[in-house]
């Protein structure tokens, strides 16, 4: 950092591109406080006049400890929005509040999810997994059967096909990140490798898929190249530690590292090895949505490089100018994050951001930058790379080839999926955060 | 991986040490599947002699999405044991059961807690963090304002100094891991380094440690050299993605990566620069046990280097002869863990464990290796070693030095302060495990 003295002798961090972006080294390596200086540039802290008075909860004795801990009643606000919160005979949506929660995975009472007939109540004891079709030798497996076979762990976002759908609408829609990209989350996940469980019942050569079928009321079920099935595919039992969430699976899940939500089965309860597709529901309709040229996606399953910030975000406000953090969260089906690109100006100027290590493949990576806000409008962007080499385009390049829509999205149907373009944050004066298209 | 054909044509692991140990390389490679042959060694699965049965929960549509997402009914049991569940005047400890959850950290309601009035209910909004004493600018920040700054994301162990106090028992303890080991969690912290605090308020030179005090009824505090201040120390804020948990501190804590869990101050109130430290409570009497010899610990900050097995381990019964996986979590105050090896009998032979990707300093590892068990007595032990070259005792190693006790840990006093050594987890042949000495 070529951080420089002010004229009150304190230290300046350098501004390395339009409306106050700053160097993304600032603060990381303790410098300044080592060597007993001040920085001086930030001061959101107030002057300590007078003692700190006692407050209540330090007077009385604190309740008790529960067997399983549960969080502050402050932190209700932190929640999922529902977009059929009283379970119509419809589909379930779960946002998660990427603007009210920090770090480089989703906890698991705040992960996305969706669900097409609520979630079962599975007996985990009772439930079966059976693999069989092209296979030498078919087999079933209880849960504790599973939990003898070598595991691995490893974080990955889930992200639905259709996360982002409201920018395909013609004006931005005045919403929060919640609301625009609630339907991707990041956990770690522990099971079985797929590839460990086919070593177990052998594989005809003949079989080039394979479909996923879960044990809800609709049995959802997907196919899936084999590739996927001998490269990273897991059958997963934990989800950042304890067994997953109802709405997540359990008791285990299909995880395809990478690639588009719905087919990251839940409630798995059969793999059917096969020679061809099956062509079901959601990869015959929702997701295969046809394109203004008349032609039509077809299994198209990786989830492109992208990127969106959270901190500042609509609906947090920033509050008088100076020093703020802008974070976000970028991540590619295709591997590892390499570069995160902030800009203040709309896009004239870019700043390179700090990446949290470690930076995993296929899963969230925190990209931090600290900026000076000196109260003028200003338009944050975020632009990611991945190590595959892939840029995250802009939302002109993406609607120039998909369409556009006038309805008020989330919309069944095109253009609604797979959106991984750049977002937009505008900064009012008053601090207000809109969005905008730019 | 030397694998090789038996008999039956099936692919054979290799035996790399006794009673069964087999090489960590085996099913991390995918090759037998990808190549369409079967390893055939493991079969713990069952033949699917006719279809599956519907079961009722696929039926009936399912439950609806709340706001924040639940657990399972049936991981109730899934839960942390509580030394004082009416909340007595006393001491509550809450342990973390390592045998029922995987992965690499512990999720935020089963991390250890331990709490000496209860839990103070605090409302953030209210709460204050005041830093004063040998600084040029005494400040206080509210939680909005700690906002503002750079964060950092990082994931640690946090460990009691009395975890693992039962091992100074001359016999060994018939109890589970999580009586054992359950006072050690780990987890992603996110916070603002307390260095680029410092930073704003300047550190007077002569200032040698700090003094962290919490909002609890008992004002606990504990004094940290500066050393650590101005390395890794952070005012953590979130923990695994969310707001802290009531009894890890909310709505921040101190966290000092690999120090004694006790100096991670909850509640985080006042942070006071001083030229000496304060000899209170926690650091003239619980952590500053006597010796044998009658010297006493002083300021033994730093946790080291350690590991356990937690599948298999007492309660977690094996279910007749065949494959299993061992796994267990490793860590070391220091850094990053190198190695694990792990013995079947007793250690007379050792295997090098797999270790899971990637490897962070200073929190859990997980720890994997495959075996078969040939239904005969075994004897589990695993030994880890750390990149700054640190080796994980024996438990005589421990005890030579330290003394044993009649008396039932956990005791108060010496000997029951930071206990690394080797834990030894005895198979019988019904399959039972027991805790033993070797």
């Amino acid at each position: 950092m070529q951080s420089k003295r002010s004229k009150s002798g304190w230290l300046e961090p350098e501004v390395v591109a339009g409306n106050g972006l700053l160097d993304r080294r600032a603060f990381l390596r303790g410098g300044a406080a080592a060597a007993g200086a001040m920085m001086g540039y930030t001061f959101v802290g107030s002057a300590a006049a007078e003692p700190l008075a006692d407050d209540p909860w330090s007077k009385v004795p604190g309740g008790i400890s529960p067997p399983y801990e549960q969080r502050s009643r402050y932190e209700e606000k932190v929640a999922r929005t529902l977009s059929n919160p009283k379970g119509e005979p419809r589909t379930q949506h779960a946002r998660t509040p990427h603007h009210l929660i920090n770090g480089t995975f989703t906890p698991n009472g705040l992960h996305f999810t969706i669900v097409h007939a609520g979630t079962p109540d599975i007996d985990p004891d009772k439930h079966r997994l059976l693999i069989h079709g092209l296979v030498k030798r078919p087999l079933v497996f209880t849960l504790d059967a599973l939990h003898r076979y070598p595991m691995v762990s490893r974080m990955s976002f889930v992200e639905c096909g259709g996360n982002s759908a409201p920018f395909f609408s013609k004006e931005p829609i005045q919403a929060s990140v919640q609301a625009l990209h609630g339907l991707v989350s990041c956990a770690e996940w522990t099971g079985v490798r797929l590839s460990t469980l086919l070593e177990e019942t052998g594989i005809d050569p003949k079989a080039k898929w394979f479909i996923a079928e879960g044990a809800d009321a609709p049995a959802l079920s997907r196919s899936v190249p084999m590739t996927k099935a001998l490269d990273d595919a897991m059958v997963a039992l934990y989800q950042n530690g304890e067994r997953i969430m109802p709405g997540n699976g359990y008791p285990m899940r299909l995880l395809l590292p990478g690639w588009e939500g719905n087919m990251n089965v839940k409630f798995l309860r059969r793999i059917q090895l096969t020679d061809a597709p099956a062509m079901s529901y959601y990869e015959a309709r929702t997701y295969a949505p046809v394109l203004p040229n008349g032609k039509a996606y077809q299994f198209y399953f990786l989830q492109e490089v992208k990127s969106f910030i959270t901190h500042p975000s609509p609906g947090l406000t920033l509050k008088g100018p100076g020093f703020y953090e802008i974070s976000g969260v970028a991540y590619s089906g295709n591997g590892r994050i390499s570069k995160v690109m902030v800009s203040a100006d709309g896009g004239q100027s870019w700043a390179q951001t700090a990446l949290q290590e470690p930076v995993p493949s296929k899963a969230f990576t925190r990209f931090r930058t600290p900026w000076r806000w000196d109260n003028n409008p200003a338009v944050l962007q975020s632009h990611a790379w991945d190590e595959a080499g892939n840029v995250q385009p802009t939302r002109a390049q993406i609607v120039a080839v998909r369409g556009e829509t006038t309805k008020v999205p989330p919309v069944t149907g095109f253009p609604s999926q797979h959106y991984n373009g750049i977002t937009t944050w505008a900064i009012e004066r008053n601090g207000e955060v809109k969005h905008v298209y730019a």
